[in-house]
């Protein structure tokens, strides 16, 4: 008997190539070979499935992304998110690049409860980006005349350039570049005094 | 009767909202009121449909991106690229936002000739971008030893996360941010003589 967590660790990488809205139960059953009656047992609608997907996305991100830094302060908490981040979509923890970036372009025109979720998610991912930022302004690394919001987009959408870059034009190079970008983007704001 | 551009105009509106895989030919037949065999006489596929409607969006992006900056060389046209590219995306030329940016998401893992051609057409614009980058360094405006292949990907990634920013997150300041970090970027790489 499949479990639900293994059901949905399937899912999510099918979701991930394909689209959440690809992610039909009957799919879904031909690629684990189990009833649709089963699955259905497990997720009452195909919403409900979508969200349950995106939750275990989530967690896959903070276990490749989030929990690394842990412990970290300052430019190396910073540093440290952009790094996992990169490395994240560059070793295709999904098979199909950034789950949140394909599933957040997906659903930007799709009102309800999926986009909701996913607006959550992103703005949670983009406040802990300026949180970052701030402590490391607070601790004396960054300077603090820099707006941390501004800070936070660039790096996020340098981010998602790397993996659109890998993606759909197959850029070997494309996380080396966005690595560049934004280390000499943070060099930039750095203070004196830490560079010493 | 409707002409062949018409039913395009209005097909390039709604895969822009839901997607080209979400462009169905019964979907186009309700929409114009037409029947399906009307519509089949101009596209034989679907795949046909898609490719004709990505020539629609790229003629479309010519005019709204390109014409303008017909004219101006070296920084003024880099410039006048980006500030033109924030303005269609902004301005809502496509009711989903930059049609591109979606459609190639939404392509990356789905080989065949919609891929390639969307492929193609990136790859134009990237390279028109390195194009103008190198031309205002030969002009003495930008720095010769920055990479303009970098900065093309930079510019671009920017423009990206301000679409992105826009569609999910609705927010109003998305556009600005994304021109104040450009901005900042050609201000770094400008050699001193053009700061005069």
């Amino acid at each position: 008997v499949r479990t639900r967590d293994t059901i949905l660790r399937k899912a999510v990488g099918i979701a991930s190539v394909g689209g959440l809205e690809g992610l039909t139960i009957g799919k879904l059953s031909t690629a684990l070979r189990i009833s649709k009656s089963g699955l259905f047992a497990h997720f009452g609608s195909k919403e409900e499935l979508q969200i349950a997907v995106i939750e275990t996305a989530r967690d896959i991100f903070i276990d490749e992304v989030i929990r690394p830094t842990v412990g970290l302060h300052g430019r190396k908490r910073l540093e440290g998110l952009c790094r996992h981040w990169l490395s994240y979509a560059e070793r295709g923890v999904f098979p199909g690049g950034c789950f949140f970036s394909a599933a957040s372009m997906e659903f930007d025109d799709r009102p309800g409860k999926v986009r909701d979720f996913l607006v959550a998610l992103m703005n949670r991912w983009l406040s802990g980006l300026e949180e970052a930022v701030r402590e490391a302004q607070e601790s004396g690394e960054i300077d603090r005349s820099v707006d941390a919001h501004q800070i936070a987009f660039e790096i996020h959408s340098l981010e998602m350039g790397a993996n659109w870059s890998s993606r759909l034009l197959h850029d070997k190079g494309a996380f080396d570049t966005g690595w560049h970008a934004i280390r000499e983007r943070l060099d930039r704001i750095a203070t004196e005094r830490s560079r010493k």
